[in-house]
């Protein structure tokens, strides 16, 4: 598989590792996404990728080169849009969430892939850590039951961002950037499907982050009365051990999981028991491996358009100061 | 000090424990408070008041004895009435939380108390506990900067229950009886007014327990753009180790304090340390030396009023799924 890679902002992480552990695969081509994007500050990705040759416009990349497979990480604005133009050229996309800014561009960016017979998944790598992968494979065994309501935590250092961050009109927002990946364990743990969100956010102390959100906080109401609480802030202490702080409890009928501190925890019966982590994986080997028609990511297409959905929704509800309903 | 207790339903313990360290105050009567509650089952209260006599009808009890203060702790559709007859004869009131099932209700008891006189605290006594004072002591020190993000979590064994708990009628909802500690503990901590709030509660898979919600999730805006969660669930195994998992997540400008475990943990600067524990106090003493004119009860009357007229919002929103605003 050829792979090209569009931005230098994102979690180019996940293609840098996905695709060294898969020889039949390579980057043939780098281009910035957005205006203002610097690969010359990213040495790592230059040397990672020696030889393949750096664009400025990512569309010449395109043509020119006719990846397989494109990964998309740029300022966020730009996702949807160059998701758009990699699918109508027959590339399969990976990009970076939230892949859309608005729902109106996110229904863009799904009529176009419905034509596109093409494969495509958002960046919801936070699920092949070991923590989640063990959480969810016992989940999905039965080991807590139902699921009847869950309570999920995203904790980040602010540290010094980028300008584009401190706009909403580059960013986003703190639920779609931050706080999607707890909503995607929502839907992904439980299947329920959104029925409403009340969310609120916002932008005090975020020391001099402009537009960005600190503090968010979001209220999902499931099919079959499931709820579902989603915290989010940016305050945690900057020499803290790790970056984030991930956390999600899941209360079932017959037992209650909890992830934190990357551990996994099965309330059950008369004790709480640590469970033994299955090993990582990676997202974007999983889905090179789609591509090459070997299997199924485990991020589908129909899920990165609908966590994106449920992130843009819930963004509205705190803009609004509203229940939103989803259609 | 005379104490008269009415009602065995509710945390009579909490009575027992601080008279018991009060040598100038002691249980004169006890009385059934509802139809329904049978004094005969409980044997520890008969032995902890040896002597004291044993009333069928509360009214007389306090005619004929003139309680100094009476401790209210019935089912809980008993609570407002009880506790304006007794502030009408000049009693302190020491009362089960939620104090009143209706916001009506409610507005007497405030009328009642206001023209009394006398003390009144809600059995908050969660407050006293040596993890919550800790963290309230620490937290109002300064330790954690402002607080911009809360998280309260109450987790309880349902086990199975008394007829009364059944019934919205007599019970009131899961929001007042088991939210109310989180809610409190929201305002308690911050010091910030609700502004509003989005509830939803559902009694599905309930073991038979006819109108108790099972699972609750509330979702206040506070002032000062202050957020905060607060879960609630019946669905703790009934064979884990303790009745509840209380816990409480308070991020700050200037560090994140948790209390889980019966510990509190501060997260600042580099790491996170265990704070060694307050020694713990007694609800009931601290309200008695109040009575004596020997202090302030960390509980106020005021406080009893406005959790409780937050918890019954929350109920009103979970009941008529809307964002409830505080006027």
């Amino acid at each position: 598989m050829k792979v090209g890679l569009i931005g230098v902002t994102g979690h180019t992480g996940y293609v840098l590792r996905g695709i060294g552990k898969d020889q039949d695969s390579r980057i043939v081509g780098i281009a910035t996404g957005s205006v203002g994007e610097k690969i010359a500050k990213r040495k790592d990705l230059q040397e990672a990728t020696a030889g393949a040759p750096v664009y400025a416009d990512y569309r010449k990349m395109l043509d020119e080169l006719q990846p397989d497979i494109v990964a998309v990480a740029c300022y966020f604005n730009d996702h949807g849009r160059i998701t758009i133009e990699a699918l109508q050229r027959g590339c399969h996309v990976f990009v970076e969430k939230p892949l859309a800014l608005t729902i109106d561009e996110l229904e863009r960016v799904k009529k176009v892939y419905a034509a596109s017979g093409r494969h495509l998944a958002a960046m919801f790598g936070l699920r092949y850590q070991p923590w989640f992968l063990t959480a969810w494979e016992s989940v999905q065994a039965g080991a807590i039951g139902q699921i009847r309501l869950m309570n999920a935590q995203k904790s980040y250092k602010l540290g010094q961002r980028e300008a584009f961050y401190k706009k909403r009109a580059t960013y986003g927002g703190t639920l779609p950037w931050v706080g999607s990946h707890a909503i995607d364990w929502l839907h992904w743990f439980s299947g329920e499907r959104f029925c409403s969100v009340y969310a609120a956010h916002s932008r005090r102390d975020n020391r001099d982050h402009g537009e960005l959100e600190a503090t968010a906080l979001a209220h999902f109401t499931l099919t079959n009365q499931v709820f579902a609480s989603v915290t989010v802030d940016y305050l945690r202490p900057d020499q803290a051990p790790t970056h984030d702080d991930d956390r999600l409890r899941l209360v079932g009928t017959a037992g209650i999981m909890e992830i934190s501190g990357n551990k996994v925890f099965l309330l059950k019966d008369g004790g709480v028991q640590e469970l033994p982590l299955l090993p990582a994986e990676e997202i974007f080997l999983d889905f090179l491996q789609q591509a090459k028609g070997e299997g199924k990511c485990r991020v589908t297409a129909e899920q990165s358009f609908y966590i994106t959905e449920a992130a843009l929704r819930a963004r509205q509800s705190a803009d609004e100061e509203r229940v939103v309903a989803f259609p």
